[in-house]
């Protein structure tokens, strides 16, 4: 499997593009994009766990029951929830789309994402298909990974290549998300494009089974948004031959989607709001897979360690904290705690108890950008691994401030 | 009921003291801190459900075992938590102080606070005790107040006046916290004082009880801390009939401590790390009790809301994500919001959905220092309050760097 580019374009058959059509009141900043494939295609999805949900969730997932879907528009600046207008509105630009392109409306995945409880507009989506439409191309990803991004700073993307059945088959996805981001569901959102031919069942088997060890162990904020949605696409225009049921083939779909899906985890926990630096917490030893997903998860999410390694200080008495607020049944007095960076690895916590080490060694470790912390729970054979972010000043700055 | 002052002292026979013994590095502050009756007492008790615990816990959850104790000694500076000898430290500080009082190592309280997981020496306490007894009086609890202190900023205290059975009677307390601050149990370290004959098991059911409302409707920062303890001596002085059962003077009783309980939440709660301001959120019209608690505690978590507070940005959308990933069933189509505070009260969301407000007044609103965030759930007659803070700079700047 090697890693490629092109995004969301990278697999055959697909076109993306984004545009600026007036959302945003950013006069520079993109904000409807839009990916198609030339054929209908298997599509599977999750969603948010928010009882608040946009509207666009609401249209997407009576479009999709079939298990098919061709397009996704999306646009920024705006969430379309809590609108007295939303469905009206997520409906309207789905037929808009569809009429601009010659598809069926019911193939049409309709996302947003921005700001909670403002009235959206359909004037400026509708004055903006054709040029998007007439737009669509083979090099469009970064347009329309643009057209996504809200407090994002950078784009998130990744493809990969690799076979089934003898055939050549790629794998591309791109992502938003950087604050209200929490492992409750599917959070933020994912657009990922395949050219395998994989029945929509399996598809979405792969997807559930997918996130459950890498979007819901990412968190931000501890916030779970009401848009969140990890859509994917399978064309089939790889022509292998159609995975329908579990297989070789299928483990194969499921690694290389993995691929994918780790890669964005890791940028996404990257660019979390503020955030300075990537913190990764791996559990090991833990005595079943709750265990290690509750621990890891629990630490990634304590704001004071957050803050502890913004400031790169190696107080591991917060990672014991959260882990005893994990609500995980863990012996404490088995527990080993390192930090790991390019600069080197450090036992800071040996069963449970203080051990001396190098404050200037770790200080050293804690100043690199990406942070591991490795919790040794000393009692099975389960790991598991959270994605995270520091808490910066720049966290509460964005935030204080976003919607005015 | 009047408010009155003496904090810990204004109980009939209680002294207070709080001096420096050297565990802190800061040569300004107390560390060291004795609250003492002059007779046993009926003693009550809940403490951190935190799987990691600091070892005093252990030691004062034996010794008031008997429903008894007479005295409260607490360091601040270190948490003698996750340490080797935490506690052997914990055992010779109360037989040190019992042999200074001349009362039984088994009647006293001990707790701590501070950094965890570093090692903890009894020299300084050892050597702080015989002064720390001697200076012993009934103008002490500001001192203790002090003795106590770890990131607050302002010291937290409160005494009632009240009668049961035709008898003068008071409660008084003194408050710990500020960071690591979440209700998941007992939050943070609360020391309460009664003149009031009760008996042991209605002491604790009283505190049980009110707990539940009060302390564990706080949240600071979501992270529950592992040492954190209520205490309640009750020494009968004031000479009423004893409580020994519910009826009336229970009820009086309750009334006052949940008088003492709510001040001191409060004074917690606006005395967060880094927080300008005091959030109350009070929901009304829930279906049950545990939906008006959840919804109430779920918004006054939200980062995404603390800091939006923080930058008096009435981003109601934020209030009902976090209603929206509470867990409670909520009909979200019924839902209003309103902010107030000194400065008037506005509407800003009704029936779920978008209204048109005034963002000028309701920056004026936001801008003050006591914010309430009024839920309506339009669904029942049930109803709660949470407290908590706003998220600024100085919670990443205290937090960043609290332990070098």
């Amino acid at each position: 499997m090697k890693i490629i580019d092109g995004g969301v374009c990278a697999a055959k058959g697909f076109q993306a593009n984004g545009i600026r059509c007036g959302i945003r009141k950013n006069k520079d900043k993109r904000d409807l994009s839009l990916i198609m494939s030339k054929v209908p295609a298997s599509c599977a999805a999750v969603y948010t766990t928010n009882l608040v949900k946009g509207a666009p969730i609401a249209v997407t997932k009576q479009h999709i029951s079939d298990g098919k879907a061709q397009a996704i528009i999306c646009n920024s600046g705006n969430a379309n929830t809590c609108n007295p207008n939303g469905k009206e509105v997520a409906v309207e630009t789905a037929n808009l789309l569809a009429e601009a392109t010659g598809i069926r409306p019911e193939d049409v995945v309709v996302a947003s994402t921005g700001v909670i409880g403002q009235p959206l507009d359909i004037t400026p989506i509708a004055g903006g298909i054709p040029e998007l439409a007439e737009g669509l191309n083979d090099n469009g990803s970064e347009l329309a990974n643009e057209g996504i991004m809200t407090t994002d700073t950078v784009k998130k993307s990744v493809a990969v290549e690799f076979e089934i059945g003898g055939k050549t088959c790629r794998i591309g996805g791109i992502a938003k998300g950087s604050g209200m981001i929490h492992p409750n569901m599917a959070t933020m959102l994912v657009f990922i494009t395949s050219d395998v031919a994989i029945a929509p069942e399996m598809l979405q088997k792969a997807l559930s089974s997918d996130i459950a060890e890498t979007f819901n162990m990412i968190s931000i904020d501890g916030d779970t948004s009401t848009n969140d949605m990890v859509i994917v696409l399978s064309n089939g225009l790889a022509e292998n031959p159609e995975i329908v049921s579990e297989g070789e083939d299928f483990e194969t779909f499921m690694k290389a989607l993995n691929t994918v899906t780790v890669h964005l985890c890791r940028m996404i926990a990257a660019d979390g709001e503020g955030a300075t630096k990537l913190l990764e917490c791996h559990t090991t030893g833990a005595k079943d897979k709750e265990t290690a997903k509750a621990v890891a998860k629990s630490v990634i999410c304590s704001s004071l360690l957050k803050a502890a390694m913004f400031g790169a200080d190696a107080n591991w008495g917060r990672v014991l904290c959260a882990i005893g607020y994990s609500g995980a049944q863990v012996d404490i007095e088995k527990i080993d705690v390192d930090f790991e960076s390019k600069a080197g690895r450090i036992n800071v916590c040996k069963d449970g108890k203080a051990v001396d080490f190098s404050e200037e060694k770790a200080k050293e470790i804690l100043l690199q950008d990406e942070i591991n912390i490795l919790v040794d729970l000393k009692s099975g054979e389960e790991s598991s691994t959270a994605w995270g972010c520091d808490l910066t000043y720049d966290y509460v700055k964005i935030n204080g401030d976003y919607r005015t």
